[in-house]
Formats: structure tokens, sequence, C-alpha cells
């Protein structure tokens, strides 16, 4: 058996997200499929540093999946492909893992972008890519208020009622928010972030964009730890997984 | 009466092109559809700076269409946009077109887009938006070789069958290929193209990126004079028209 890390982009559109559910198509499943079909039938376990919630996109997802053939990186990569077909999830890179690997509890950091469209007519191009937010919105001041919420801190304000994970504690390194013409771009570091956390910082934020809100509210927010005492969850599709850091980068060549 | 004119955004995808045909749905028919519902119900014809073709996309194309009522710009840009809806056609900016001036007959430069993925890997998130060329492409020998392309010549030999022009002659005043990680872009500009030309002048580019062809072999090309003797016509999916010109712009305030 052969442990394979895989980094993935996927337009999350049309999937119920990563995880596998009842409802409706995920990812997961699509992938499992694909890896399936490679693996004699035999069913694949994956696992993956980034559990995408339902529209949410990924340019550089990583997954692992065990599979027992033996075989060449851009091989399973072009295999991988073609099963996945008719889905729009492509494998960008396979690796073989190191020992001791683990595509989620390995990972380091993870880096998420989101992107609002801030102009007065809807989207034609980026449709199910941004969040359309027609009031012109101040990104300085979305910058300036986000600061305040780097560091470690109890997120429970910026969680959602469903987020499985033992604590709310959570270090957030960087958070930057930047204008380019229309789309107002907010950049989120994390070794790990809660259910919703990116998404309700952004709705967050986006209050203090349109003058709502100042600074000092988006801190209070953060010191109530009450999910009510922030802003509303921003839209899935502005959201897009951008990378994931390891100790041991299973795609980059050098000493394992 | 009012002659407005119009910066459109659109997707190309489920289009048959700008033009309205019998065989499927144009934006000129969603658009003058829209526009009629301004007007009374009574049918607004319209013309177009670049006429796209099916799966061509825009980023800013410029319309114009004469409407009876009075209107003010934002507004008319909000209920086009309202009738608009159910396609990925956004009007971005709507303005009082100047005395005289007319969306194409105007227009005295047309800048177009062509993005190419260049990796292994088939796109997941950009579907749609590019070439997939999976050969590694050598995108500085591709922008030296267009440089033999620039200035006045008969483009007979990147001209489509069906092109209804009257000269083949055109003056290329930019062709820049470059790459930006995984795309290979290329920015082209003329006071106008020829039906095809941009597609055919990539698809020949592209022989020269996967070393089949050298600098020398395009300007042959071109010399023949014979669309035989070019390479193939790069698909739809990877053009996009970005940017027209005019000498008096009717979207920029100002002494008109």
């Amino acid at each position: 058996m052969g442990l394979w890390a895989l980094r993935l982009e996927y337009d999350g559109g049309p999937f119920v997200g990563w995880q596998r559910q009842a409802n409706g198509l995920s990812i997961q499943h699509v992938l499992e499929d694909a890896a399936a079909r490679l693996n004699g039938g035999a069913p694949v376990a994956s696992a993956v540093a980034g559990r995408t919630d339902a529209g949410v996109h990924a340019e550089a997802q990583v997954a692992q999946v065990e599979l027992a053939p033996p075989m060449e990186p851009d091989k399973l990569r072009d295999a991988l492909n073609f099963h996945l077909k008719p889905y729009p999830v492509a494998v960008l890179q396979a690796a073989a893992a190191p020992e001791g690997w683990h595509a989620r509890f390995s990972a380091i950091g993870r880096c998420y972008r989101y992107r609002i469209l801030n102009r007065a007519a809807r989207p034609a191009l980026s449709v199910g890519r941004v969040w359309h937010v027609r009031r012109a919105l101040d990104a300085e001041a979305m910058h300036e208020a986000a600061q305040g919420l780097l560091g470690r801190h109890d997120f429970t304000s910026f969680r959602a009622a469903a987020c499985q994970a033992n604590s709310p504690l959570r270090t957030l390194d960087r958070l930057d928010v930047r204008r380019v013409d229309e789309i107002v771009e907010v950049v989120a570091e994390a070794r790990s972030f809660l259910h919703h956390q990116v998404r309700n910082m952004v709705g967050t934020l986006k209050l203090v964009g349109d003058g709502r809100w100042r600074r000092e509210d988006v801190a209070g927010a953060l010191a109530a730890c009450d999910r009510a005492a922030a802003g509303p969850t921003a839209p899935a599709a502005g959201l897009c997984l951008t990378g994931v850091v390891y100790g041991r980068d299973p795609f980059s060549p050098g000493p394992g």
C-alpha cells in the first residue's frame, strides 16, 4: 500500500462541500470514486487538510489517498484526472507521502482568500466566485479593523454553531484586506480555523467597510465570545482555499 | 430618443456569440430584449464595438442602444441588469452617447486578451475561460515571434474564411506574450481585427511555443497570404475582449 499526497483544484459550486453527505455530491465522494478505479475497485478512504463547505473553492487543497498498486506520480495524477473528468475537480500534483505524514494532522498552516466584488453591476464573469456588495467599501478601514483579530484568541464569536473543534482558541497569523480595482480581497492565514471562521470574520469586516461598524466594534465582538455579537456569515462563493503548509512538504523535492 | 453607450461584461460560454442567429441565444438578443422592456415594449436595435464569436468573453465590450424614455444613467444600468438577470451578462456602466458617436464606427482601438493554461492538469476553476495546453510552452519565444506580426500587413493568413471585411489589411499595434505562473497570456491591440485574427495568431504562436515552429515560420506564414500557411484557430474559450478605445470616450467625464 502506498500513501499519496494530492494537491487539488476545484470549483465548490456544484458540491455539498468536501465531506461526504447524504444530501448530495461531495468532492470527497468523486475523488474516492476516481481513486477506487485505480485500486482494482477496492474502496479508498481519503483525508483532507481543509474540509471546505458547500460552494467554497480550492486552488490548492491537499488530500491523501492510499492505493495498493504501485504507480508513477504523474501517471496517478493523469489517471485520477481522467476519472474525475465530468466534475470541476483536478489533481494538480501527486506525490508519495513522507513516512508518518497526514494530510490533515501534519498541516501547520492554512491560507484562504475571500473576494468581494464591490461595484454596482452584478457579476457576469465571476458568478459563483465572489460576494457581490454594491455599497462602496473602505478596504483600508477593514484592514485596520482586521488587525485587531490577529493573535491567539477565543474565536467563539466567529464560530459556527455546528463547529466540532474541541476548543474555540485559535491563533490568527494574517488577516489582510486590500482593494484591487473592483475587488476587495481578504487573505487569512492560521495554523487552523474554526468552522465558518473566515466567512464570519469577512461578514463582520464588511460592516466596517460600509461604515456601520468601527474598529472598536470588531474588537468588542471578539471579546464578547458570543456568535450573536459578530456580523453575519459571508457567502460561501467568495471563499477559496489557496494553500496548505506542512513541515515536510510532500510536493517539494529535497531532503524529505 | 436618446442614444446610450453601454459597457458590458459577459461570459460568452452559453451564447452563440454577440450577433443574433437563428440557431441559438445571442448576447445581442438578450440585451435588446432587456432594453425593449425599458422602451415601452418597442423593439430596440443595438450595435457593438466587437462582434465576439460563440464562447468568447468580454470584460469591457461597448454597445449602443437607443431608447425613447429619458433616464438616469445609473438607473438604466440597474434596470438593464435586472432584466438581464438570468444570463451572465452585466451592464457595468451606461452613459449618454456624445453627438455623432457610434459604438462600432467611432471605435479607434480594440484590446483582446487570450489565456492559455499551460500545465499537465486540466482546468477546474478556469473551465471555459482558457485553452488548456499540456506541453510546456516557451512564452519568450512566442513573444519574439509575435513581434514579427506587428505593423500594417495583409493578414489573409490569419483571417477566417467567413470574414466579411472589405480588406485583409490591418495594423497590429501590440502582440505581447508573457507567462504568469501556469498561464501564458497574449495581449493584442489594433484599431480593428479580422474575423478569428487573434485566435489564428494565437494558434500559430502556440506552434512556436511548443518548439515545432521558429520565428521565421511565423513571418513566412504572414507573407504567404494563405490561411492554410498559418496555424490552427485557438479555441474561443481563452479569448476575452478587454477594452475598446474611442477618441471621445463616452464613459469618462470631461469636456466631451
